[in-house]
């Protein structure tokens, strides 16, 4: 079996997401710290393995696999059978459905009005957090009626995708404490075996 | 075989994506023209369809599946074998890398730029179009190695989700005479049987 390196860096949600993906598997890997605040992923070695020149990248034997979500759906494919990313048309395109929040509402609301406050990024908070919102309500609605985002009784990497930003939410100024669906739900991804956490995110 | 209802905006680049697939796939459905402009989507009927309030979604059946790039792996799946979307973990993740693209830099930068100037969105111009450029850089870069986004001798899901908006960002202020890459790649798009286009994508 290849081995796996994964470049990380511990306050990047999205990063999160990987490390807790490959824990609930029990997956070994390699990690490689890089520091975006020191510019790391601009320097020419990482653009080699990521043009886009972010983190998460994993490497994967001789290949570079770079995107979060990518990521996710290879390592679900490859050592999670069909329980984490199912191949029937509809239930795929459930989780295909959360993983869009999770790059949408999630990524330019929640996790962009953190990095407003956390690191200074120069986004309107003030519009991050209105969308952060609505991506809170979409869940709370969802999460309402099921206990697992893509629907069935357990979870799929929809759930890993969408978990670390919210759990983050509150560093970005947007309390849980109306989202008593989503406080469920973070509890139960939080009772998982193999679940880690990460700095920031509280567990209550 | 169920019937298929896709809910559709003519002038939406997130629609044409799934019109595309449909017609490559050469599978027949029922249109149902929404009109965003006119807040259709904002309707109770519509909102128990989709709670995030957007086109398109296509009803299958009795299931109603939102989001552009669900509806493309839902129909990849279920219509295109594992022509259009691959099942072995590396190839879904190179398709997966560059759906991120499309939910990314293309729907950020060069559709955001295009709803400034076409439907006098409050985004940044600016910002969107430094955005747009960045994704049109990295597929240039792409395309100059490979036919096809996620490579392989045949197009995938990625090249249909990103070309909508590669070919509209004419519309957003970004011309295409500088990626001579890009250029032959939607020419390539353009060529497939059963390609069908939209008001705003010039066929050269």
């Amino acid at each position: 079996m290849d081995s796996l390196r994964l470049y990380d860096f511990e306050l990047s949600g999205n990063c999160h997401k990987v490390r807790l993906l490959l824990s609930l598997l029990g997956v070994e890997y390699e990690p490689v710290v890089i520091d975006i605040r020191a510019g790391a992923t601009q320097q020419p070695e990482f653009l080699a393995l990521n043009p886009r020149g972010q983190v998460p990248v994993l490497v994967a034997g001789d290949e570079a696999i770079w995107d979060s979500m990518a990521i996710l759906a290879y390592l679900a494919r490859r050592y999670g059978g069909g329980r984490w990313l199912p191949e029937e048309p509809l239930a795929l395109a459930r989780v295909m459905q959360w993983l869009a929040v999770s790059e949408n509402e999630i990524l330019y609301g929640l996790a962009r009005a953190r990095a407003v406050l956390l690191l200074k990024r120069p986004f309107d908070l003030e519009d991050c957090q209105a969308m952060g919102r609505s991506a809170l309500e979409l869940l709370e609605r969802q999460l309402t009626a099921q206990d697992w985002l893509a629907g069935g009784d357990a979870p799929s990497i929809a759930d890993v995708a969408c978990y670390s930003y919210v759990a983050l939410a509150p560093q970005g100024g947007l309390a849980l404490e109306p989202y008593p669906a989503v406080r469920d739900w973070l509890k139960r991804i939080q009772g998982l075996p193999g679940y880690v956490g990460m700095p920031g995110i509280e567990h209550s």
